[in-house]
């Protein structure tokens, strides 16, 4: 039986050999970018959550809409998209808006410098990834951002739908706060269409309704 | 050339014609479940940002092990594990948390009557969506919670080792404001171990520098 000395040494040396992650660097690069990663939930968006109690952060906004992906997978124009592929593109999409901040849709002054503002984040942020992470992220985000693959057009569907369903079933506190009138918000739900036929009609009918209600100025 | 009634009429008649849901029942159960997610960006975890600045909610977190799937892949302890299916589990797995808020791992007196509580929330809150999707979310879940499959262990070490490495990057203020000892921890950590040895290893040696910086008591 091993005395007590000889055990924490056998313990110690086992510590040693651990086998860790093949490349530290690497790895190294890959926390960073994980702990990085949470200042996307302190970016405030316009949309507020159902109950009106706060604004939502668009970490979360993330989430909801990747969720949403297993719901509404059946409405995707194209039947044969790659879900996961999707997800992954709504998982990453926001994540240029730690540096950016999140630019309302309908701020025109904002969206004139907005792609140049969110390529520089991206620039940096998918950069503190291992070089092969850095590419894979960065074409999932310029695919987001293109629309023109089937995956893609789905996604941003679902990505303008989300704070949509928000606006109208919180009977458009923001649009009201902002001003904003149907035309403008036809206009902003449009790559719905692309996305899914189904689904933009379902929009469609939500904005007529929501103008009789007088949730949105005609 | 038409005149302005005429167009009107035609445009009426394209609305009534809109392609919508063939099964407008199942799209509202869909609707509803999307806006019953909502809520849980409102439980809010112990954990805190890593600013300190607040509490993270469940919303937030499982947004942020998902996109943790995408940059840890490499160490899954099984390397043919279909990623998409462990993405899912982490986006659904805490919306049992709406009913059953979320509880504190270390909080044994809570702990005791968790698992009924979850269950019981899973029964409602799944049941909102249409059968055939009620019964894949509650497979997913339920594969999820049963850690036996290769993607529902790797699932589960990232939701174990987000909040770790929250804690040892805010110097343990959670666990010494909960008088939490090494060996819970080492104790909560041990389903990393299943998903990745390489995580696990990098755990364990955290939880060495944790006791030995005072983050953590031993």
């Amino acid at each position: 039986m091993l005395n007590r000395s000889a055990k924490e040494k056998m313990q110690s040396d086992q510590t040693k050999k651990r086998k860790g992650p093949a490349d530290p660097d690497r790895f190294n690069r890959q926390i960073e970018f994980i702990l990085e990663a949470d200042k996307l939930k302190r970016t405030l968006r316009k949309t507020i959550l159902m109950d009106r109690s706060r604004r939502e952060n668009s970490a979360e906004h993330s989430w909801h809409i990747a969720l949403t992906v297993l719901v509404f997978s059946e409405y995707a124009e194209d039947k044969d998209i790659d879900l996961c592929r999707v997800m992954k593109m709504l998982l990453i999409h926001d994540l240029v808006e730690i540096d950016a901040g999140d630019t309302y849709c309908y701020d025109d002054e904002g969206r004139k410098d907005q792609g140049l503002r969110e390529a520089k984040a991206a620039e940096r942020i998918f950069n503190l990834l291992p070089a092969d992470q850095t590419r894979a992220f960065r074409e999932l985000w310029d695919e987001f951002e293109a629309r023109v693959t089937p995956e893609s057009r789905f996604a941003n569907a679902l990505d303008r739908i989300q704070p949509f369903l928000y606006n109208y079933y919180t009977d458009g506190q923001i649009w009201q706060e902002n001003n904003i009138k149907s035309r403008q918000v036809k206009s902003r739900m449009k790559p719905v269409k692309d996305g899914s036929t189904i689904l933009w009609n379902y929009v469609s009918s939500l904005i007529e309704d929501s103008v009789q209600k007088g949730f949105l100025a005609k």
